[in-house]
């Protein structure tokens, strides 16, 4: 199995974070975002979105990280990443959703890139953007968690599930664009919790072979 | 069981197609998003996000298309709208996230007003944002359908799955922005093609309860 992906990539964190708690052992081959990477043809042939992260396995090359979500929990059940029961599988990816299609997309790279050149943004314009979106999201999130009983420790019952490994990627990207998270003690604290577990924080961008050396 | 929904959002759309294809009765309680019904204290309360579609089932009250897709395929597995092996479960999720995640968030009518009220959008700018957004994704989508080797009438295999679900209301959504559909011939005819199945034409916008009466 082999991740195609770039170290501060939201999309990638979440794969490391499932593959690290299912314990699949995988190649990583970084996508350098910075130098464009991600547009040359031979990328372009295994996504033609130009997005990481992809995982390819055998014969299938797979981006979007919902599907590798759904795809890697089908073929490696345990330990599951959903709840067993009907509507707790709901909520889990309603969570998960919620971030994947209404917040991130907002906020990634080639989006805030396209505000600049399309409206003349200036940075200052693209950060309130970014914390407009977020924050939005994030107060609805923090409600729907809340009424699914979490304790602080994960966004739904009594282990790690696709919605922490949604939300803990978006929360380092809200600290990046420096979203004040005051308004959301739940999700700081789920956030911190999960970070203290080996299969998140081996997966934190810092800690990725492409990840720049500190200092450098 | 209970759709919240609105005539023209494609997320509310899709879910329309999904319950007529897997012949599940409903019924249906327009939120009108052109009076900020969204925006309500009782309708947050079912969906903190103030988004829909919501599905209402018994104790669960459910948000985001993704996840009450999955929902109703777990619940109702006949007809089955994912198909069995596990690589094309994947592929059809991967082109139904390619719309959700990627292309359909950057159009929606909040984003686009809040471009207008951030950046001084005018409307010629906002439908060319809109425009550059579903013509990068579809050509992307309309090389992943052309390598899942369909033959233009359905996204992959020979039955209609949640691809063509999210695909078919995007179509909508392209024309009404004046999307250029020259270059994606498949993604054409597989809207065309669905537009004929009675699932689809059931749902679409213009036949809702909801939708204003032609010439009024």
């Amino acid at each position: 199995m082999k991740l195609y992906g770039y170290y501060r990539s939201s999309a990638s964190y979440r794969i490391r974070i499932l593959l690290n708690l299912k314990k699949i052992s995988w190649e990583f081959e970084p996508v350098m975002l910075n130098r464009g990477e991600q547009s040359k043809a031979e990328f372009l042939e295994r996504n033609p979105t130009g997005l990481v992260p992809v995982l390819e396995t055998g014969k299938l090359s797979l981006g979007q990280s919902l599907a590798i979500a759904e795809y890697l929990e089908e073929r490696y059940p345990d330990p599951a990443l959903l709840p067993s029961d009907p509507d707790g599988r709901a909520r889990v990816r309603e969570m998960a959703a919620l971030i994947a299609c209404d917040t991130h997309p907002l906020q990634n790279l080639r989006v805030l890139n396209h505000l600049r050149s399309s409206f003349g943004a200036d940075d200052d314009a693209v950060a309130e953007w970014t914390r407009h979106w977020i924050g939005r999201n994030f107060a609805a999130l923090e409600k729907l968690v809340a009424r699914s009983g979490s304790d602080g420790r994960f966004c739904y019952g009594d282990s790690a599930t696709m919605a922490d490994a949604w939300l803990v990627p978006q929360m380092y990207n809200a600290r990046r664009f420096n979203v004040d998270l005051a308004p959301y003690p739940l999700l700081t604290s789920i956030d911190a919790h999960c970070l203290q577990l080996p299969a998140f924080s081996e997966a934190v961008p810092e800690r990725q072979p492409d990840a720049p050396v500190a200092g450098s």
